[in-house]
Parts: C-alpha cells; structure tokens; sequence
C-alpha cells in the first residue's frame, strides 16, 4: 500500500527497531510502502540521524545489488554512565544486604524496561563482535540473556542444573562453584548449539566466576567458541576470577553486615564500542 | 532541542514503543522537541493512524491538564492468524517428539523474535484488563514472562522450586503435579508480590495445570489477585484441567510415539480483544 514519507517514518522505525542486526534491502522497504527506492533512500537519511542524535543506535549501510540498511542498536556513553549510576544507587540500599555476601536484586531483575536497557547496554559493548549465541544459566540471568539477544537478534541457550524430559538428549559437565567449592552439573540439549557457533556467556552476578567457567568449559565440549562473558555485577570480594576478560557492568564492594553497601560502575566502559563506528 | 517533524516522528515512535501502557503528556514531547503542543498533537495524529494500519497498536487519548497519550500494543487478528499457523506447522515435525507425551521446543523458546511476537499477542488479549505483575514458573515460561511484561509494562516475579540465598525470606507451598501426581514445591521471595495486586500468570505448556493451579494458589497465600493465565501450548490429551478460564495459543493434539504430531490453535481468539478498543 502506497504511504506518505511521514507514515513510511513511522512504520520503518518500527520495523528496524524490531529487527536490530538483520541486512534490510532497500528493495524490501520499497515494495512495502509502493514507494521508489530514492524516497525509501531519503527516509533512511532521516531515520540514521535521529537514531544517532537520540541515542538510538547506528544505521549502517551496505552498498551494492545485495546491500541493505541495517540498525544497530547503541548506547551513548553519557545515557550509559547515567544508567549505570542510577542503577547503583538504586543497589546501594542496606536492606538488600542478605547472608553470604549477596545482593537482593530481584525486584531490579523483575523490572522489564530496566533490563531491557541493561541488554542494549551488553549488546553496544558487542555490536561489532560476531556473537551467533547467548548462553546463560538459569534462573536469574534469563531475562538478561533475552533482553541482550533481542538487541543483536541472535538467540539463547539456557544451561540447567539437572537434564529435563522437555529438552530432549542432553550434555552434562561438572564444574566447581568458586566460591562455595562444591561440585555442581550443568547440563544443555544436545541438539542447542552448533560447532563453530561463537557464544556470548551472560550471567547476572559473579563472585568467584565458578558458573562463569563452566560454561566455557561447555562451550568447548559442543566444539563452539566463546566470543565473551558479561555479567551485570561483579564482586571486588574475590579475586582473581576464574575468568578473564569479562565485561561487568557494576561492581560491588566488599561488605559486612554493619557496613554500608558500595557499588561502582564496573569495566563497562573498556568495552565501550561507540567510538569505533563513528 | 527543536527537532523537525520528521525527527521528531522517528523518536516520538521509538519512545512510545519503549513505553506501552505508560500515559505520556503531551508536555512531556512538548519539552523533549521545543515545539508547541498543537504541531505534537497533530505528528500523534500521524502516528495513530500509522500504528493502526501496521498492525503495530493503538494510541489513546487521555483528555484534559493531567491527560496524554498512552500507546497499546495490539496485534491484528489477521497477522496473529498467520503467526499462530506459521508456529504450528513448525511444531508439527516428528522430531520433536519426547518421550512422555513431550514435544521439543527448546529452540522455539530460545528465538527472541518469536518469543516478543508471543508476548504481544498475549498482552493483546489482556490489553483492557488491570494487569498490575506477571508471574512465571522458572525455567522455560521466564522469556515469554518478560516479552509480555515488557508489552505491558508491568515487573516480572518468577516462582522458583527451591528457596535460594540470594531471594532473601520466601513463601512456599506444595502442590501436586497434575500429571505425574508427586509432591513438589513452589518459592516465591517474601518482598515479590503484593497484596492485593493483579497477577497475570504465564508458562510455556500446560498438560493437566497443576502447575498453574499451585500458581494460583500461591497468589492467595499473598493475599494478591488473579488476573488471568496464558500458556503457549496446551495439551488435548488431559481434560478437563486443573484451572479454567486459562488462555492457550496452540493445542497439542493426543499423540503417540507413531503418529504424527498435530498441532491446532488454542482458545486464544475467545480471549482476543482488537474489537474491544475499535
């Protein structure tokens, strides 16, 4: 159906937003809206420079008869260190603090719009990696994995504690918990990852990186690669991790049950990607 | 800063996108683009209008000083048609067949373009009811939990079956699997739920619904309200079920290790509200 360029605006911003990383030919937006490629072309132009202005994400283009427009969503360091500043003080609260060094986080995990601007944090931090996976394990960092797998359209992997009927056949390791030094399983559907696929690890906390590393060590078992690990928070308590080269978004001090909670913003930044697609 | 229309077109959409069922005033986009209240009224006009032919939702207007623009996600019964056939031939493969009455769809559930799109159809069916929180039965419901919440706009609790360190106190009860018949147990964290809050619970398959029935009796132990349920697939096979009144997308017809699987939509168009808002 033909449409006038506002109404292309609209339904072409919808579109990219929901197929973040996906080559869209010019063809495809031209026979949507009956419109000539040169108009769909301006559109474009228009689009790219409010994603950019607005913080929204770049429009990269590919040139040439298989070419395309594709969205990739992106952070503004300054929107991110605002996010992150506030999620942390929103952390820095004394009745989180629970037995064993943990953090109450679970109205914040709960939170939809919050996490999904956690993912497209993680996702700015990898958008110019080749990720085709997400693995993460369950329960807490689910929806972390799917908020970040929305934004760089790939999908998730679920790693389980014990094997399900519902799964099918499965691989199992046994892995040592870092900082409880127990003897844990973690367990994948054979059939959930493809050799040579490249697997971005996201978990929502991480003390010792016991979990951490044995989802490398699975990953290696179904012949895949580990493109990186990510995690919401981190602890300064224990280190070094089992784990190296992770990226984290919050790090949480060393506490006792009297003292104050403190949490700084972690790595995050080192990964920061904007720079380098400008 | 002042922004043309066609700029501010593109970041208005993304903005309402991001924020379903939130009321937004008109001086809140007045401000955002330094531009008077009439030129933001007539680029919602735009909008509406686009959103509606598109399939992609409706915007509401709330007259007067505290009023504003609220944007529904809300799927044509059309486009969740060919959704829900699209989805079910791909489940009709007899490789997906486990043992147990099972079907595989651990791949199905790990595509984050396919979970959002179910999220959108189940929020489209409760879009004029008070929904206040969605709750979920750890492991395989989490995603389809969050991209429904985050089209409603509302947090997520997940119910897990055993009490962890990092949830703080917690609530639990025993219910009886409806189909295997043993005793297990639902936790919920103290401070998730409360009381007197709508709750919309959602899983991934249903057989007999002894796990949604222990959902729903969890809900009464916080003293909290049913708001509805919704699964993906329900199960012919066991009838009647536990709990009623439930939305289910797909229905999984009787199968045996031989026979083919068939795969039918669920009650979902009953529970379909597009007419409601038109």
């Amino acid at each position: 159906m033909k449409l006038k360029r506002s109404s292309r605006l609209v339904d072409m911003t919808h579109y990219l937003l929901q197929h973040p990383h996906k080559l869209v030919s010019l063809s495809f937006f031209s026979e949507r809206y009956a419109s000539a490629k040169s108009s769909i072309s301006e559109d474009l132009v228009i689009i790219k420079e409010s994603f950019e202005t607005q913080g929204i994400g770049k429009l990269t283009t590919v040139p040439g008869a298989s070419g395309g427009v594709r969205f990739l969503p992106l952070v503004k360091k300054e929107a991110a260190e605002q996010f992150l500043h506030t999620l942390s003080a929103t952390l820095t609260d004394t009745e989180r603090l629970l037995p064993g060094g943990y953090l109450y986080m679970t109205d914040i995990l709960g939170d939809p719009l919050t996490i999904n601007e956690i993912g497209r944090l993680i996702a700015s931090a990898f958008v110019t990696k080749q990720v085709d996976v997400i693995m993460t394990m369950e329960t807490k960092g689910i929806p972390l994995a799917y908020a970040t797998a929305s934004q760089l359209n790939v999908p998730v992997v679920i790693v389980r504690r014990s094997s399900r009927v519902t799964e099918g056949s499965t691989v199992s390791i046994n892995y040592i918990s870092g900082s409880s030094k127990r003897i844990q399983s973690m367990v994948l559907p054979r059939r959930g990852l493809a050799p040579g696929s490249h697997v971005l690890v996201i978990d929502d906390f991480m003390k010792a990186g016991g979990t951490m590393k044995g989802m490398t060590n699975l990953i290696k078992e179904f012949d895949a690669e580990l493109a990186g690990c990510a995690v919401l928070v981190e602890t300064k308590e224990v280190s070094p991790k089992l784990v190296d080269g992770y990226l984290s978004l919050l790090k949480l001090g060393e506490m006792d049950q009297e003292s104050d909670i403190s949490v700084e913003i972690g790595n995050y930044f080192d990964y920061f990607q904007e720079d380098d697609l400008q």
